[in-house]
């Protein structure tokens, strides 16, 4: 029998690392010889899954070819995939993904409209009787956290809760504290200095009237990012003295809640007061509702310029 | 809810049909309104399959369009489908033939390379936890004999065996007897003319040293074939006649046991022998692991014409 090389998606989140290890646990049980890997780097908020559940990374795959039994979760697109992939055997597809598929042969390829691929995946251990131990629970956990947000994507299903739970219950995980705890790790900025924190996704833009600066990070804990609010606004003030700005803003969006709290600073901050209908208390604000730069910060602060 | 149209490839066979029944009862199970329908005739041996587990043939669909919801069973391919599936809002696929399918968005699709969609469909059951009733049971049985050859077949797998012992139980069934019964429906040919039976599939070749026509049918018992043998003859004899033919092989391939048995007659009949290396008696004779017209049959009597 041919090894399996199982893997999901270049720049691998949660879902596409733990599919990986879990995907090739279910082979090797049904008596493959399947190894995961992984296509890039693992993020902070994978290696924090991997370490609860003391799970050790996969390693690193940069090419497969025509000698190599296939196996991909997580995605179907070859553009999405390892170099040489197109001359791969792919023996099985595990995904949730829209479909863009052709093969030569009938092979193995579930994909379902559910959240997450670990949803899929525990369905397929319960269906072949194999046993899932207290890891590969936590790793499919994990992955649904991430893929669903903690259950409040729009892409989450009652399948993806009801399995989540039972996963819970095997991995011995609080659920909504493991989850925070998580999705928190995959937004740490803890050892970003303030100049990288403001730096991770900023944007400057300018009309006739002023010239400023959009920058956002995304928390789980927002009071563990306003906790440097006085290093934040030292790099702030430097941005803007720099760049000559009239206003900088600064925004930490709460992932689970939907919100963004912001730190607003320069000649022209006021134009953000009036954008959102806020009054700056110590030059932050809270904005409900308000998660994406280019659909709603952008446009209230250039139709509020003067 | 949309009503959730269920049905198999045109000119259906038993898995059609059956998986087509079979998986619009999982999905009314599941909450769906789920209706399955047939894309043509039922042939004899899903009649008997039907009637066997008392349930009643599906309706005929003739067309669908942009207002209905599809699932499609034992089939990806539009060619195969009915008129108007291009248009159609396909929600789920359960296969196990090659893939060649694209989506805008994740639908539930899987195929898996077994014998049978029905062996696909007994782990949906389960993984549902849906139970299976002895109707339901009997036609994923039928199915799975039908598209496996009672096991014989290159195609079948261990799942299909093992699953068909399950199903078997359920259903209350011996599954050789009720196999080789349901085959033997499927190969029925008591209500045709002797006329009609050496011209189920008959073929006419000629080539400077003689004209001749090969014509096949399928058959589970030889004998039931056989106890026409005099009748078959007189219409051989006819054609011989009719058509100037120099002479006529008639073979009943017995589709279990990988044989044929022949029917030769006309002047030219020791071609046969010559072909075969065996001796007519009673103008018959048994042709051991012959199977194929175009593979086997006409090649080897083309290489011994004189």
């Amino acid at each position: 029998m041919n090894k399996l090389y199982v893997f999901g998606h270049s720049n691998p989140d949660t879902d596409s690392i733990a599919s990986s290890i879990v995907f090739a646990n279910l082979q090797r049980a049904l008596g493959y010889d399947a190894t995961a890997y992984k296509l890039g780097e693992t993020n902070k908020e994978t290696k924090y899954a991997l370490k609860s559940f003391k799970v050790e990374e996969p390693q690193t795959l940069s090419s497969v070819d025509e000698t190599c039994d296939v196996a991909m979760v997580d995605n179907n697109e070859f553009s999405q995939s390892v170099s040489g992939i197109e001359k791969a055997h792919i023996k099985m597809v595990v995904d949730h993904h829209k479909i863009k598929f052709e093969t030569v042969e009938p092979i193995f390829y579930i994909t379902e409209p559910v959240g997450c691929t670990s949803t899929i995946l525990y369905k397929l251990y319960r269906q072949n009787d194999i046993q899932i131990d207290s890891q590969i629970s936590g790793l499919m956990l994990s992955a649904i956290i991430s893929d669903t947000l903690l259950f409040k994507s729009p892409t989450c299903t009652d399948q993806d809760k009801q399995i989540a739970q039972k996963l819970a219950s095997i991995a011995g995980v609080d659920i909504d504290s493991y989850g925070k705890d998580m999705l928190k790790a995959g937004t740490d900025i803890s050892d970003f200095t303030p100049f990288q924190v403001i730096n991770i996704d900023s944007k400057e833009f300018s009309d006739k009237n002023a010239r400023f600066e959009i920058s956002q990070v995304n928390a789980v804990d927002l009071d563990s990012v306003f906790s440097r609010q006085s290093e934040l606004e030292e790099a702030i003030n430097k941005e803007i003295q720099e760049k000559n700005l009239d206003f900088y803003m600064f925004a930490a969006t709460d992932i689970l809640n939907a919100n963004s709290k912001i730190i607003a600073m320069g000649n022209k901050a006021k134009t953000v007061e009036k954008a959102f209908g806020i009054s700056l208390s110590n030059n932050t604000a809270m904005l409900n509702n308000v998660v994406s730069r280019k659909k709603q910060m952008l446009p209230n602060i250039l139709n509020n310029l003067d």
